[in-house]
């Protein structure tokens, strides 16, 4: 065991240290991230408008973005007390194995029963809409963990909870579909005939198996067509990052307390609600100036929409029912290849790692998934913690970046998210194990024809 | 929200108030549990009798029933750095929904890859195995957890690890199986042709879908015919029980920071390990005449080998391979009724124990497994935390403890084992969820006749 210059394995904060607000990147961003539209006049949404989908609260966080920092509810801290704060952990048995004279260390965000951070948010939305008066709230869900996390927080609350789980999922992944019922919630497969929508694409496309924009689109017309209900997500929107700024709060607090900086900060990014959420306060003092950092999103090959996508205004959902994003995008109708495991599935990624990636805050790396499962096997046998597939891409990179300091010789301190744990994903780790997990890398003709989808305006043109 | 008094949702302790020592509870006992036997010469085990089986430490450790504290080695100590100290959790949300003036804490194992207290031991016993010079161990799992657990520790100190899966849950639990694969362990279902003794069990029981009883003998005799092998358990043995202590001397020296002292020790009991190590400092005072305490051993009424069993000499496995032992036993023949889920399944109870509950220091409690399920589920989803089928036995009687509580308007403080998360165990919580669940309880005939297989000898009878 190497020495350890009185840095502990885990700083677990104190109860008194932790965040009591949320803080909001887009405030000391100088260029902001552009607005929501409205798909039918191509104005910024307004809040009257929003607020028939979300949340009152919530849309005055979404569309905020001067306000640096929003309390944490009461309530809110009440309850991240139950599973927070999260670990910091020093990776010394990685660096040991790997020979590296690099610092590592993981954010851990996987221990609570939703397996991932996405219940930092669900807790926040769920609340709000209590707060509001509302009976309950739908979401869609992909892998599961941000339907499990919303289950967790309404059953807390006593909120009725209408998952949408893409068929597919629900199907090849009853486990998580029984933590959701057990939390109480009803969980539909997607697409359904429950809803307008969902009739459409089923009769469009008999036997389909399902797709996150779909289940989202059937998820915000249950919201819509009834009394007392409101849509919330998981993920991509300002609101969530918002909320996920916890993970980087209290990275920074914990790192700040044994005199550490991070050089290089690594995120996995699908949506970016963890990504945004743990480099939003270092994030904040880079663009203030007062300190430089490496930023660094981590995409899978497969669904490759930083690296390989386009910057402009694109719908959020298969049904075009939601708000236009300016966000890097695949195109509304792109479906990562049958061959890709876990999240980091969805086409387009948040305005506000969209936006700073585009001013060159941010770097990108697409990474290929046999690389990623051999990362989080090698990490498994020395940290103890078996990884989500989706956290194993800021792995593979953190990695990949120790083994660069080895070479140089220098003495990087590395910062990566550890978003979650790959409990529901055994299957996917079969397939790693027995051989049979393959790689896909869409061609640029692929590429090309989920693009075509996207809205086409004066200003929008894809180049 | 209740008022707080100071105390934190959860008790994390610093790294260097983590126990440096394990205790040994025989120590402070005047009548010893009875020694193993010779099942040829019905005398006592020797060390070098044993050693053929275990490591050499861990037959000393085993033997020995005088020595209070052991030292943790400190390898053992930084492993544990990884996982541990796992939380003491108090649990305010509970309190708050029972509407009790009880104080609940919980001792929450569960924050690591197996999923459970496992660990504690397999990373004890796999690092003596290191030291000894072994090239791997050998054991079998029922559920999985300890197996897990075992492939964990010898992933990071490079042990082979040959684990004999039940075949049911071999076929059942695929996901168990494939963590144990990623941590490199080489998983067989048992029973298997790859022993003498599971020939000997496929002829007589063509089909047979094995049992915990036949995997044992299984792993000892893969341990006892080749070079360089040596077998582990992850129950029921008194080494087990002394390394588990460190979860009683953590749950301990939190509660002395702040001034807490439980009335009532609340843990689920299978083969003993998890209630063993909890309540062995808190039994060592009661032992002294230092303090009282009130200690509750819950047991499913599917398999009550505390409740309905007999005390008396029996073997520990089914193809009768292994010592005798004495404890509460139900034959080593008895299977509970498939209807019975998660753990909990072991025919005995480990012989410290069995000895403590004989002289009334323990008392017993047998519970239906649907009562335990709904206890699971209302403790999920007001703490957050999904629990193991086994743990929630332990959750279900501190319900009931903390409701008398609310009769009787007493304070008690309730400290019980939270010894896992039920993340593998899905397929039992949809049965309960779709009400499909059923109870079973052995009638007095189905009993006698496992009793009928325990070994008949003077000062053995069954009465």
């Amino acid at each position: 065991m190497k020495e350890q210059n009185k840095i502990p394995y885990k700083i677990y904060l104190e109860e008194n240290e932790m965040p009591k607000q949320y803080y909001n990147v887009r405030a000391d961003m100088k260029k902001k991230p552009a607005p929501l539209l409205n798909p039918g006049t191509l104005e910024p949404m307004t809040a009257e408008e929003l607020s028939g989908v979300f949340c009152e609260e919530l849309v005055k966080q979404e569309l905020d973005d001067t306000t640096a920092y929003f309390d944490i509810p009461e309530e809110v801290q009440d309850f991240y007390k139950m599973y927070r704060p999260s670990p910091l952990v020093r990776a010394y048995c990685l660096e040991e194995k790997l020979q590296t004279p690099a610092k590592i260390y993981y954010k851990f965000e996987g221990n609570n029963t939703s397996g991932s951070h996405k219940l930092n948010s669900a807790i926040t939305q769920a609340y709000y809409a209590k707060k509001q008066g509302l009976r309950g709230v739908t979401t869609e869900t992909g892998a599961g963990q941000w339907g499990t996390a919303l289950s967790m927080a309404c059953a807390y609350l006593g909120l009725d909870c209408d998952v949408y789980m893409v068929k597919v999922s629900y199907e090849q992944k009853p486990f998580r579909r029984e933590v959701m019922r057990t939390y109480g919630a009803n969980v539909t497969p997607s697409p359904s005939d429950t809803t307008e929508v969902g009739k459409k694409i089923l009769a469009e496309h008999p036997g389909t198996t399902g797709s996150l924009g779909c289940a989202i689109s059937e998820a915000v017309e249950a919201a819509t067509s009834r009394e007392g209900y409101r849509y919330v997500l998981g993920s991509v929107l300002s609101q969530v990052l918002l909320h996920q700024s916890v993970i980087g709060l209290e990275a920074k607090t914990a790192m700040d307390k044994y005199g550490i900086k991070p050089d290089v900060i690594i995120g996995c990014a699908g949506g970016g609600s963890n990504l945004g959420g743990l480099i939003s306060p270092f994030m904040g003092e880079k663009l203030r100036g007062e300190q430089d950092y490496q930023f660094i999103a981590v995409e899978p090959a497969s669904c490759p929409s930083l690296t390989r996508g386009k910057y402009v205004y694109d719908f959020c959902d298969t049904g075009m029912v939601c708000p236009l994003a300016k966000m890097y995008t695949l195109g509304s109708g792109f479906i990562p290849s049958a061959n890709h495991a876990g999240g980091l599935r969805y086409h387009g990624m948040s305005s506000i790692v969209s936006e700073l990636y585009d001013q060159g805050l941010i770097e990108a790396r697409s990474v290929e998934q046999t690389e990623v499962f051999k990362a989080a096997e090698e990490f498994a046998r020395v940290e103890g913690i078996l990884p989500a597939p989706e956290s194993s891409h800021a792995i593979k990179v953190a990695i990949d970046e120790a083994l660069k300091c080895k070479e140089t010789g220098e003495e990087k301190t590395i910062l990566f998210g550890l978003t979650g744990t790959g409990y529901f994903d055994l299957k996917a780790y079969e397939n790693y194990n027995n051989g049979t997990m393959g790689d896909y890398i869409p061609t640029d003709e692929e590429l090309q024809k989920g693009l075509a989808g996207v809205p086409n305006f004066p200003g929008n043109e894809i180049k």
